[in-house]
């Protein structure tokens, strides 16, 4: 029985797929609307128009469905981008953390998530993969760009995009500052400017 | 009546300062433990030995009582350093962050309160004050290192020290890389090298 495959197994455009397809959607509606706290198993099924059954026996729990929706949003995440220059990549990056964080939807989902793997491990360790996903994905804009002599050998890839990204996060997530053009571009210059200085290279200790 | 003055109205050692630490001490444990959609009136009532009808006509709701216990948290947090150079300064402020976030019950009652804010616009506004106060207090940190020719005169304070906070906050919060000697060490330097580069100074456009 395809239904019996774990959450990994998804056949595109099977049963097991649409079904897959809906619960996530509609589990990712309803955290979006009431939080993690909120999210019922039975009311994310109902939503989907699947069977209840199903839900519990494929999902477990609130977290597990959780954990599975940012295996998900991990697989369906765009690609690096690849225009040629450090700059040009880092700002791409920042562009599409943006307008994640902007979408209503998107950033209430993130908010969630959040709060969720605060209180629930398996949460947390979905979300942490999710990023890890995210940040591998996004690498080579920095190893190319120390092929092309644009950054310091052994600067470290995560810690250039962690700079990108982390302030953007924290105008959603703390001081409420507006994540505009603005803020893309210093985030990008700022993060440019520490990795061209070398502030980025692994250190020795 | 000394009940009817509002939360900012506080007289130190009266009863009314000794009910309000009471009850926000009880509603920071609650926060840090279930999360704000648990928050219960009755429940905090009775965790700080209050009357329950004292904190329902005090703080009517958990959004108000959050708000007033980030109202509380912004006067109780320490003065902006003044070390005497803008490394130092930042530094003492990264310190700051990465002690508070790294602690078990702040980092909870934190995110606990992120994602109030998602979802409760009293909540939301509660949130941004207390970052506008922390950011306030410490941006004299940027202004004297103008004064003393350490940065670009028009570097925006605020887009420094969101620079040095905000890779700490990424980490707690979505990639779960951890908070260490190391993180503080980089936050810092990538924001000192960006500044000096002239990055944060306010765009004429």
């Amino acid at each position: 029985m395809a239904d019996e495959d774990g959450p990994g197994s998804v056949r595109p455009g099977g049963r097991t797929a649409r079904v897959r397809t809906a619960v996530l959607e509609a589990a990712g509606d309803l955290l979006a609307e009431h939080g993690f706290a909120r999210l019922d198993l039975a009311e994310v099924a109902a939503r989907a128009e699947v069977g209840k059954t199903t839900v519990y026996r494929r999902w477990r729990t609130p977290a597990g469905l959780t954990a599975d929706l940012l295996v998900d949003m991990a697989e369906q995440s765009l690609p690096r981008a690849d225009t040629g220059s450090l700059h040009g990549d880092l700002e791409a990056n920042a562009r599409l953390v943006a307008k994640t964080l902007t979408d209503p939807r998107q950033s209430r989902l993130f908010r969630a998530v959040m709060a969720a793997a605060s209180f629930d491990d398996a949460a947390a360790i979905a979300l942490h993969r999710f990023y890890d996903v995210r940040l591998t994905e996004w690498s080579p804009c920095v190893t190319d760009a120390i092929g092309r002599g644009e950054a310091p050998p052994g600067t470290e890839p995560r810690a250039v995009l962690t700079a990108v990204s982390a302030p953007l996060y924290y105008r959603l997530l703390a001081s409420g500052d507006p994540i505009d053009e603005q803020a893309v571009r210093v985030a990008v210059q700022a993060a440019v400017s520490a990795t061209t200085a070398g502030v980025f290279v692994r250190s020795a200790t």
